[in-house]
């Protein structure tokens, strides 16, 4: 706990840094908000809670406009975890734990306590009979009242996303549809066939389509296209002018002095030359991808047209909504139907691969706390082991840090894995990763650390669903202390962490006095929901389980939700800048996983009462999870339409005829595509407006 | 197979007696296609195989033109059968038999013999490896043969289904979409809150709409309508006038001579005339249902209205497609989104106990063969079992009799559980009653015979799925015998049965002779595709399990599928008249089924060669059922969306301006309600339609 406000006060000391405000406050500083202290004080140097303070305050209005509804979905998953377990830390604390209280104060014992409590040797049937009724009523009334919270955020959010939708401006993607996999037959053109299909089966709404060429690979200037677009952009929002010039020679450090914005502009103009250049080219023949967005006069047509299948044949004329521009992710525009459904497949087998990896590392890891069979294995080791330092190191730290950073590299496998799936947002990919981490946490971070044993035993864990309750009511209970410690502790550590950003701080530190040409470099991160989301629900898996074995846990899980819910607060109002927005699609996944929580708490109370030799209080136990499971499947067929499809009501809410080109701003730089619209009564029209803005121009293709 | 000759003779000649032709050949006398014979002649009274011939002559087009699709369907099931399983058996007979066989002719032996083939004690390795590569290949090959068959038939039925829809005249269902739970707001009334909604949300669209009065409950007039009205266009289909007329007194014996045409026009004006009267009484108040039939200027009108959500809340404005006019199922209406969710939960429960009562019958069944254990239940019993004859019956025929009588009672239960869940067609409601009839044929007649125990042992069989495999592959090949007597035996005899009408002749030749006036009541049959398609599909399935184990039991199914494919073409072209199209809807659940037999023969196999101790051969069996599910993955996706919606391709096909006004006949008659053509604009046109033909008017409530 000590450790914690020195950290929280190391931080707000090196946050005041005016030096340090690009790692802390990056957005800020985007955002021209940021205020830079000139002159070094004494002020600076003191610890203060005025963060805490800036991160409470704001409404969740302010959030919204600040981080979309993706960071209000993210807060409330902390308002409602507080909520939860404030309730349970109350019955916990005041009801559990005094009628499993024999003696003893130590946290050491009461945590052991309740997991006892039930043991009826020792206990006259009236007193066994009174604290039966005091389990069950806590296990009924905190399934009830999660229930209704779960049913009042849900209808929260959704109620929240369509307002969202209903309240923002008409934008591109809501017009336009990702049409993939067209059929193309020999003689006609991908124009052709677009335009003579859509102007068949959707006469009265259809527009005009943009298609995909892929041409920049010819003209071989990709990579250097976006770097300088984006400088271009950063040194135009900095408005001082000395800082817009620079030396041209080595490191930027000697040679005669230019500006850097004309320099840009001018490599800009070359590029789009060139690129002209190759267009103009009539010989060359341009690499069509069959793939193209098709704009519609309102967003109840582009809706229409999504939601009917458009073929005979189902895997052609697929169609989905168009993602932002900001979010879209190209590698698998060009992917077939085929090969989406091979890739697929192969990430669901490299996924199986990725856990039997894992767990056979989480076995060679607990084999190292017994030295003895690490020596009959590699016998060589003998008498390096024998050394008391290096056997405490391999024992005590080893294990601990293997588990570390293996843990560490599985988020951003994963989230390769969700990226071979084919999907062409950035939102989709980290959707679909937070649910394979979602698993991947709970199987490794709460069954791997409470059902210790070899590979082949959790295997079998699996295969004979009869023993699992009673498995679980005997390991979960003798796994509080572990529980406590690696998960606990070193998530709240890794909060502190997150929030420091020591690799960052010392990152920013070398380049600032090494290197001076970072400026342009400098990137705003955005928040990793699908690695951040899962994490925070192991936790509610945790209070939940423990609720009725270990009550003592609750106060700790809810000062961990307490300190979560300032620093990310202060992280997306500070630091992350969201790079989509889903209108809140992570709220499912979040729900969902609250239920499988709560079946768990339940699926172990009947296993404490069936290993107690308690088959009444067993079967009493067994409508919980019925009812909560019938809960579950109401609330997926009440709510969860809401965050697939928007309804003909919402659509028809802007079903104006705006015109909209749906131009996508590059986000991978080797991979730009051009887009060309290409409604052939504008084409004409098109020439005048692309001189305006090269940038726009260029995207454009025109 | 005597029997069954002398079964076909005597078919062919009752078959013959022009007496008869009600009862085998219901539906050429009401097409007014059946020959009647005038006088006895010597030719009537022999056997001959010409009906054999009118059964197997018609083609494909000719069985759709006459039942639809589904009659298609049902005939291609047995197509695909007798491919798949001639060449099984050519397989089965030429080279897995002569592998296995080691001495002895007798069919006895036969049957056993593959079960020991794979013995390796007593072969040499040589011999051993030989006959593990006959039996591999014989696995895949049938396997590739069958996934191969399946997808061809996928193709052609949704060829077929596509084109079928393509080729069909206009018809109002496809006009038409019901829309259910309409949110009613105070002050607004029904037709107003449904006109505003589709005028707003579907302006280009939108027709007219019909909604449902609950009107004759109060008029006390329903029961009689459809009956007058039913026998009315009986008599005027019939052209002699004196079968149209009747003598008025004791049962058409006595009195006076009457036209019964001008009798029942009679009869039906005066319901007219009270409906109208009461529909005309300003201060009556209608009870209207929260559903509307809502018509749409074009079929792609009604498909975009279909499969966009409607509402924000989804469970406000569900839509669905209207089913066929004659097709419609009442009763469920007026329910809401909520008590559909309730009845269905309520149907599941109750199939969850009906199938625990079934288990307990068929532990009570079995345990009659052991005379022993009765006793000692019931110990008063014990001088009555001494009696041989008792004893006898009691071991012999009652256990059969009761499983018969049990196994009868199922289908109906089942329908009506199905009819429960809140469907509005009553196709719906067979299609959703197959699916629980296969589940509940495979399990009890499939599973419930092999695996022969208490219902606690089945339970555990589920609850312990790393057995399956060994535990099918030492049960199924030991009750060889069962499965061929019990199921094939009784089945041929069923189709019998169905052939022979012996129930529905009796019941003819009584009413003709004790009973004069049963010529109005004559109702044509529609076949019972929820209870003969499982019925077919068990046969498949012991086909594909056995085919390993025991190929002589190859040829008997082949039988099995020539006779039924003859039976049942003479029975779907003469006897049956179908209810409804569904458009070929069963076929998924035919390719499901058939998915499921293979892989199920792929873990027996693998249960075989485990139980052997062959764990390589085991482990090569592995990939088939993975590849099966994978093949059916990918079938789901190119496919089942054809059976589900329609596509825009071809909904446009037919996207003319037609209106209709979607007219339901009245299937149920103590259900018939109004259907209110509401269209302001043109109540006044209609009254002039109407006067045309008084049974439209009065259906269409004008």
């Amino acid at each position: 706990m000590r450790i914690t406000v020195l950290f929280f006060a190391l931080y707000s000391v090196l946050r005041k840094q005016s030096c340090n405000v690009k790692v802390y406050a990056p957005r800020l500083v985007a955002e021209g908000r940021a205020r830079l202290r000139g002159r070094f004080s004494i002020e600076t140097l003191l610890p203060s809670a005025g963060w805490v303070r800036r991160a409470w305050q704001p409404t969740e209005e302010d959030l919204y406009n600040s981080c979309g509804l993706d960071g209000v979905v993210f807060s409330r998953i902390f308002v409602f975890s507080l909520r939860v377990f404030s309730l349970a830390a109350i019955i916990g604390i005041f009801v559990l734990l005094p009628t499993g209280m024999v003696g003893g104060n130590e946290l050491h014992e009461k945590l052991h306590v309740c997991s006892h409590l039930l043991d009826v040797s020792n206990q006259t049937p009236m007193e066994f009979v009174g604290r039966l009724w005091c389990h069950f009523s806590a296990a009924y009334i905190i399934t009830g009242v999660m229930c209704y919270l779960l049913y009042a955020e849900y209808k929260y959010i959704a109620e929240k996303r369509i307002a969202y939708f209903n309240a923002s401006k008409p934008q591109p993607q809501h017009f336009t549809v990702l049409v993939r996999d067209i059929p193309l037959h020999a003689g006609n053109s991908l124009s052709d066939t677009v335009e003579a299909f859509f102007t068949e089966y959707h006469p009265s709404d259809y527009l005009l389509f943009n298609f995909l060429v892929d041409a920049l690979d010819d003209v071989r200037l990709p990579k250097s296209l976006c770097t300088v677009y984006r400088k271009l952009t950063h040194l135009k929002s900095t408005s001082s002018s000395s800082q817009n010039q620079n030396r041209s020679g080595f490191f930027g450090m000697f040679g005669k002095r230019v500006d850097l914005v004309r320099d840009y502009s001018k490599k800009l103009e070359d590029i789009e030359q060139n690129v002209r250049l190759v267009q103009s080219d009539s010989r060359r023949e341009l690499k069509f991808f069959p793939a193209a967005f098709v704009s519609f006069k309102s967003r109840y047509g582009a809706a229409k047209a999504l939601h009917i299948q458009q073929s005979v044949n189902p895997t052609e004329w697929v169609t989905e909504w168009a993602p932002e521009p900001r979010d879209v992710y190209w590698p698998f525009f060009s992917t077939s139907f085929m090969q989406r459904w091979i890739s697929k497949l192969i990430v669901f087998v490299a996924s199986v691969l990725l856990v039997i990896l894992f767990l056979l590392v989480v076995a060679f890891v607990q084999s190292l706390t017994y030295l003895e069979e690490l020596e009959a294995l590699f016998p060589f080791l003998g008498k390096i082991l024998k050394i008391t330092v290096i056997s405490q190191v391999v024992t005590g730290y080893l294990p601990s840090l293997i588990l570390h950073l293996v843990a560490a590299l599985v988020p951003p496998i994963v989230k390769l894995f969700s990226a071979m799936q084919g999907y062409v947002a950035v939102s989709q990919i980290e959707k679909s990763a937070c649910k394979k981490m979602l698993l991947f946490t709970i199987w490794f971070l709460f069954f791997a650390n409470v059902l210790t044993g070899s590979v082949t035993s959790e295997i079998e864990f699996l295969f004979d669903p009869k023993t699992i309750p009673s498995r679980l009511a005997v390991a979960v209970p003798a796994q509080v202390h572990i529980c406590l410690h690696q998960v606990l502790i070193n998530d709240i550590e890794n909060f502190k962490i997150n929030l420091l950003h020591f690799s960052l701080l010392m990152c920013d530190f070398i380049s600032r006095h090494c290197c001076r040409r970072k400026d342009d470099k400098f990137e705003i991160p955005s928040i990793p929901y699908y690695s951040e989301i899962p994490r925070i629900l192991l936790f509610v898996l945790l209070g939940l389980t423990y609720f009725l074995l270990a009550p003592m846990i609750l106060p700790f899980i809810l000062v961990f939700f307490c300190i979560g819910y300032i620093i990310y607060r202060n992280q997306l109002l500070d630091v992350y800048q969201p790079k989509y927005d889903t209108g809140g699609r992570f709220w499912p996944v979040v729900h969902n996983s609250t239920i499988f929580s709560l079946v768990l708490m339940h699926i172990i109370a009947v296993g404490i009462f069936g290993v107690k030799k308690l088959p009444v209080a067993a079967i009493l136990i067994v409508p919980l999870p019925v009812l909560t499971l019938l809960f579950n499947d109401y609330c997926r067929k009440r709510f969860l339409p809401v965050f697939r499809k928007f309804s003909a009501e919402v659509c028809s809410y802007f079903a104006r005829s705006i015109a909209f080109f749906y131009v996508c701003s590059c986000s991978m730089p080797h991979m730009v595509r051009f887009l060309f619209p290409l409604k052939r009564s504008e084409r004409a029209s098109n020439g005048s407006r692309t001189k305006k803005n090269p940038g726009f121009a260029l995207l454009c293709g025109m």
